[in-house]
Order: structure tokens, then C-alpha cells, then sequence
């Protein structure tokens, strides 16, 4: 059972140090968020179970981190200067701008029906780079980060000596100057994304592009997302982007509707076809531009046959907020208690989790106790499996509900008992609630095997 | 022994996969550089290291991951606007323009000697936010990750409840438009920083910049850099930036000379007095300018007094780029072998090594030895430690030396007596390249072992 509303996940995004609005002591950006404490383990957590299922556990996949300013050309080439937009229309009474497909006739702003017709806006940030402000030296922030995947092609080739099916990974910023940005972290101007171009054979794109659908919605479930929450949707051909012949959107049912998750898109060869350098010579299917500037041919040689091949690309691409978005959205609940109470838990799958392990000294001036405490929390670091807290609390029941509602997984309570004879902790369990001794000696193996099996 | 030249080092990270100059199929753009398969593995693994050491291993320290977009009043009050600047002169022979400390008189690019005076350019990346660009609405990619710490001070402050001595880490992008970037991804326009800003009362600054300046050189050592390659430089008072108090530069003899790799500074409080609402009611220490704009006060009151502290703040700022350069330049080396022939190893630190462990089948079409390497992969991947690689090679002689080359801390060649009795695999280390015999069930262990002290 989700949270309620978008403003549930918002308040205790600011309250517990997961998400707040940025530069908000000056008044704040639209649009741009900072994660703090919590949303910072949670985020990278997120994108490291992406990372390790997209490169780690396969055989085919190199990972990539490219620059985000991006040479202007290469997001000419792509088609982003010509058709990155969104139509943009004026309120003629109040001078406000917004999104013309956001709208049903009206300025949200001042309710006025003087709306000018829509126009592009294009929504790549621009700046100058170098000393010189002459208006021909700029870049763009990217947009995307599929497009450096393209262009460091033939590098990635050459170091790796890789050939379809093979595909590059990438995890970084992208830019979008949105017209309105809205719905907390959904749409936003500066976001995180997780991106593959897995480059295959003509004539098995799609069959890969079925397997990369299954293998994405099966990922998110083991994010915590169920399978009844998501929705696939199949991008009709009229409505698909200029470089796709079949995209499948992974839709989540976020608090303010049913969104895009992540999008499965065929893109063809328009890619490495758009960059390359001598299309005329090589086969395409894709309608690209003409290429006058790249210098590199970005294909593939047959080893035997010496043709050149130019790979289709299917391209998983999810978005690392929304995603955070989606996993709290889920895992968040109040839950009723027997003795009329209630408690707001996050129940986060556990690798997902901020904090794995909370180590609650009984008391904070006991110095056995103390220092037991602290040797846990070392000892438990060492398993490399994210954050483990040391905290001092003033009240152990109250500690664990605070844990309870940030996704803590258990928490291990040093008192007396642990001093003495068979020498135990408690290890309290967030989902159950549950309580039970575990001696000193066998703890570390617990919590190994406790998160062994989230991924 | 490091490298020679930054050229056998840009070298190597070009063929095998470390680094690309970024957007070069059109030519590149000065000052930016992307991170391939390898590189990837090994920024990421040293920022890791950096966030074990500043937020896991200790009790005072929390993250934060905020925008990179940054409101431009919070770049005017932090005085970036007015003062992060470079000097740069004109050529007025042939209309180049450069960075006038690094000259001698004559134009670079021409040798005139006609040259205009030094002007201040300001290295702040700026860009349109929103719909409108009116001229107004602009913000500035930020230039060091440090300010949205301060800006989120109260947040992280609320959330978790902190009292100095505490800290705040960051690692992230941060952007300068410098004048004539060089030296490989030493002086770059885009690179990423790892910045803690520590908050302490006033009166134990001293003791914790010296505290942070020997924490600092030990952790840069755990990564490979031998005490005497680095240098401590004790800026002089006259040449202190405008918020530092003193500040320690840890510098590094980089391929091209004796550089800075991190800085430690005392910025008193300088950062938190500038943004902060209120000043008047405040004790500063520091000259700051009026705040008009802050609308949250940046301070601590004492739970008894009722008295609001401004802490001082100690920073250790460390580039990844430099450091990733760094721990190349120290692991490089060239090693004659007794047979007369040589061989080419990274020496990394086993915990920043891009790939692990490689796992190599004797023969690519033998069914079960094929299937025994696969299962030893997903079984090693588990451990956590990093990437894991399964792969065909024709010579595992030759293998061994291209892993050599990339770091590659161990090889586990899987042949047919791995199929057999014992069931063994070899195993063979980088840095003595020794071969052992060991057992299939006790492998899983033994690389555990192996990696568990490096950090």
C-alpha cells in the first residue's frame, strides 16, 4: 500500500534528510533538487543494483562515464538541435509561459484565455565554453546520455575488442530545461539517468528488444516494485521519436497518475548511422542527415567477409529520480498496531536501504556498553554493504520507530546481557517486528546472510 | 617507479580503455574527457574509497548529493561572482587569448610579444534557467561542490540532529571555464571533487586542520602514493584565498611537476556567516558582505545559553581526477624480466583495481570448462568486491600480460584439471606473478582474503 499523496513523500523526503528543494534559503530553483543524508545512500544504492545487473552480472556490457558538456555537433548530428522541444505557449495577459500540451485552454497562472499559439522551445541548456564569448563557442549541457555512448563507439571497440550483441552502460546527469517543472522529482530540470545501447545484428533487434523489456520490468520488481504496478505501454508508430521503430514505455503508477518508468526503445542504426563518417558507403535503414564533420567510422568490420556492419541499438533507459520516486512511493506505509498505535515504515527492499544496520547503545555514558557498540559498527562495515550507524538514542522504542520510517533494516541493541555470560545482542527486525537475541560471535555471519539475497 | 611522461599515460588510458578526449569524432573539445570501461571502474572505486573513509568509518559525518545547477545568488554571497576569477591576457598579433600567470611574455600560440594587460575572467559556467531569457533568469554550473553544503546546512542540521564536531561530504561534478586548459585530466573544465566540510567551535579549528591534514595524507597513501612523493605546502599568509584562515596544500609530483592534488583549508566562518540570515545578531569572525536575500539562519543554538554559534569550518578538498591521475602515475611501471623480455603493470591497490579478478577459460568451445568459468564469475561477483570478468582469451600467457597492463590483481584460469580430482584452478598474482593450484571450493575465500584488508 503506497503513500496517499505526493505531499505524504515530500514532507518526509525534508523532515528525515532524503530530498530537499535546492538553494531554497535563497528562495530555491524550480525544478532542481538536492539529496541529503538519506536520499544520497538510497540514490547511489539504486544505481549500484542497476551497475551490477547491467555490468557486473553480465559477460557483454562495458561501462562508460562521459563528459556532460557535450560538443555541439554531436547533438546537432542527433537531431536534438532540430527537435528537442516542447511547444511553449505566452499568457498575453500575464506574461507567464507554459507547456502547451499541460493545458486546457486556461493560464494556470491568472486564469486568462489570451494564450498565443504554441511555438517550439527548444530545452537544451546552453554555455559558453572558453575565453572567448564570440556566440560560436558553446556546448550544451546533455540532454541525454545515450549520445556519448555513440560517439565513444569505435574507442570502446577498439580497447575491448567487442562485437554484437555487446552493449555500453552508462549512469550520469542529464540536463532539460522544462517549461514547468512539477510532480517533486518527477519532472525535473537537472535528473540522474541509467542508460544502455546494447548494439546487436540487424534482424535480432527484435527479439532483443523483448528480452530487454522482460529483463528491465523484472528488475524493477526486485527493486520493489510489483508487476500490478507497472504497465507497459507500446508507443503507437505515429507516435513514436524520430529515431525509433518501436519503443515499450514501462509505466509506474506514481501518487499523480501513471507515468513513464523507463522506456525500451528499438533505435535502429539512426545513431551510429547520424555519427558516422561515410554513410554513403555503408547500409542504412534509418533516414539520418548528412554527415560532413564526423571522422570516425562508427561500424563494425566482418572479419571474413571484411563488409562493414552497422549495429541496431536497443536502449534501456530509466530515470534514476523517478526511480528513487517510485521505490518510496511503495515501500512506504502506515501500518495500524494491535495496541491502537500506528507506525510509518519504509519498507525498502533491504540493498536498497539507507541505513542497513542501526547499533543502539543501551546507554550512552556506560563505557562497556559504548565500546561494544562501536567495535559492532566497525565490524559490520567491513562487509561493504553500505552505511552502518552508530547512534546514540535516547530511548530504544523510539529509535526503532525513527528507523522504521527512514527503512532501517534491523537494528542490533547492545545492553547489559551483551557484557555477560553468553554474550548477545538484539536484532530487531523492522518488517515483523520481531525481536531476538543473537550472540556476539555469530552477529557478523547474521547480517551477511541477512542481505545476501537483495539485490 | 611512475611513468616516464604524461604521454605513456595517456597512452595507455586511450588503448585500453581508461580515457577518451571527449566528442573527438568531431574534433574534441579542450578540456573534457570521458571515462571508458576501465576508467569508469576506477573512479568510481577511488570516490568509493573516499566515502568509506569520510561517511561509513566514521561517527560524524553525513552525505549529500545536491545539484549541480546553482542559484546564482548563493555563487554572489559565497563571492564567486565578484573574485573566482583567472587573469587573462590577448594576443593582439594573432586574437589568442591566455592565462596570464602562465606565460612569460610571449603569445604561445605566435610568440608575439604584443600582448594586453592582465584582465580578470571569471570561470563560472552560466546558463538560461526556465522559458524565459530575459537576462535574468540565469544560474551558474557550480564551481566547487562546497556551497550547496553550506546551503543545506540547516536542512542536514534538522534532519539529523548534529552538533559540532561534525561533517558534511560531497562528491560530485563541478565545472570551470579555464582560460587554456592542460596536462591531461589535471586541469580540466569539467571534473569531479570530493569535498568534506567539517564543522567545528571555534578554538578547536586549529587542532582539527591538523587533525584533517594527516588523516588526509594517510588515506592518500592507502591508495599508493608513498609518503615521500607527496609534499606539504603551507600556503603563505598573502596568497590565502579570501575565506581561508590557512590552508595546506597536499601536493603530488605529478608527470609534469609538483602539483596540488588536495587542499585543506580553514575557512572559518566565512561560508556559513555569508549566507546566513541575520548577520548583525551574529559574532562573526570573518569580513563577510551584507545578506540581504538568506532567509534561514546558518547557526547553532546551545540547548542550555540559548547562544547562537556560527562553527568554522575545516575542508579537505580533493580532486578525483587528479587522484585517479595520480594512482595511475604511481601503479605504472616497466618491468625487465629475467627471460630479457619486459612487461607493462598498474600496480593499483588491490580495492581500486578496475577489474578484480579475470576469469579465464583454458579453451572457449569446451563445454565444461566453458560452463565451470561462468559459474566461478557469478559466484566471485557475489563477493561484492567489484567487477568480476569472464573471458575468452587465446593465450592465457598473453592474457596474464594484458591484465598485467590494466591491474588486474588476480587471473583464475579454469583448465582440464579443474574438471578433475581435486578440482583446482590457478591462480596467478599480478605483482609476483606466482602461480598457485587451489582448490574450486576453497576459491571463493581465498579471493575474499585477498581483497578484505586492501581499502
Amino acid at each position: 500500500m503506497p503513500a496517499k499523496s505526493m505531499d505524504e513523500l515530500v514532507s518526509l523526503c525534508k523532515r528525515r534528510g532524503f530530498i530537499f528543494q535546492s538553494g531554497d534559503i535563497y528562495g530555491g530553483v524550480q525544478g532542481l533538487y538536492d539529496y541529503g543524508p538519506l536520499g544520497v545512500e538510497l540514490k547511489n544504492n539504486l544505481k549500484a543494483a542497476w551497475w551490477r545487473s547491467m555490468v557486473y552480472e553480465r559477460d557483454d556490457v562495458e561501462g562508460l562515464d562521459a563528459a556532460i558538456l557535450t560538443h555541439r555537433l554531436a547533438l546537432k548530428y542527433s537531431g536534438h538541435e532540430a527537435t528537442f522541444s516542447d511547444p511553449m505557449v505566452d499568457c498575453r495577459s500575464c506574461k507567464a509561459r507554459w507547456r502547451a500540451d499541460h493545458l486546457d485552454g486556461k493560464c494556470p497562472g491568472c486564469g486568462s484565455t489570451d494564450l498565443t499559439d504554441p511555438r517550439p522551445f527548444n530545452l537544451m541548456f546552453k554555455t559558453t565554453v572558453g575565453p572567448v564569448d564570440d556566440g560560436a563557442s558553446y556546448a550544451y549541457l546533455r540532454p541525454e546520455t545515450a549520445q556519448a555512448i555513440f560517439t565513444n563507439f569505435r574507442h570502446v571497440v577498439d580497447a575491448t575488442s567487442r562485437r554484437p550483441p555487446f552493449g555500453i552502460a552508462q549512469i550520469g546527469k542529464a540536463f532539460r530545461n522544462e517549461i514547468t517543472p512539477r510532480n517533486f522529482i518527477f519532472r525535473v530540470r537537472e535528473f540522474e539517468q541509467m542508460e544502455l545501447e546494447f548494439f546487436v545484428e540487424p534482424g535480432t533487434d527484435e527479439d532483443w528488444h523483448k528480452f530487454w523489456v522482460d529483463a528491465r520490468v523484472s528488475w524493477w520488481q526486485a527493486q520493489g516494485i510489483p508487476a500490478d504496478r507497472l504497465e507497459l505501454l507500446y508507443v503507437p508508430a505515429d507516435e513514436l521519436a524520430h529515431y525509433s521503430k518501436a519503443t515499450v514505455d514501462i509505466m509506474y503508477r506514481f501518487p499523480h497518475g501513471l507515468e513513464e518508468l523507463e522506456g525500451v526503445a528499438n533505435r535502429t542504426d539512426f545513431d551510429l548511422g547520424s555519427h558516422t563518417k561515410g554513410q554513403d558507403e555503408l547500409t542504412l535503414t534509418a533516414k539520418v542527415e548528412p554527415n560532413r564533420d564526423s571522422n570516425t567510422r562508427l561500424a563494425i568490420q566482418d572479419t571474413d567477409s571484411k563488409q562493414w556492419l552497422v549495429p541496431f541499438v536497443i536502449e534501456p533507459s530509466a530515470g534514476v529520480d523517478r526511480g528513487v520516486l517510485a521505490v518510496l512511493n511503495e515501500a512506504y506505509r502506515v501500518e495500524e498496531l494491535d495496541n491502537g498505535s500506528s507506525r510509518t515504515v519504509l519498507a525498502l527492499a533491504r540493498h536498497l536501504a539507507p541505513i542497513k544496520v542501526a547499533v543502539l547503545p543501551l546507554k550512552r555514558n556506560h563505557e562497556g556498553i559504548v565500546e561494544t557498540a562501536r567495535q559492532i559498527k566497525q565490524n559490520l562495515q567491513k562487509l561493504g554493504l553500505g552505511r552502518i550507524l552508530y547512534e546514540h538514542t535516547g530511548n530504544i522504542g523510539k529509535g526503532y520507530r525513527r528507523h522504521d520510517e527512514v527503512g532501517t533494516p534491523i537494528c542490533v541493541t547492545v545492553d547489559f546481557e551483551t557484557l555477560e555470560g553468553e554474550q548477545t545482542v538484539t536484532v530487531r527486525d523492522r518488517d515483523s517486528m520481531t525481536q531476538q537475541r543473537v550472540p556476539l560471535a555469530e552477529l557478523t555471519a547474521f547480517v551477511r546472510d541477512y542481505f545476501a539475497e537483495s539485490r
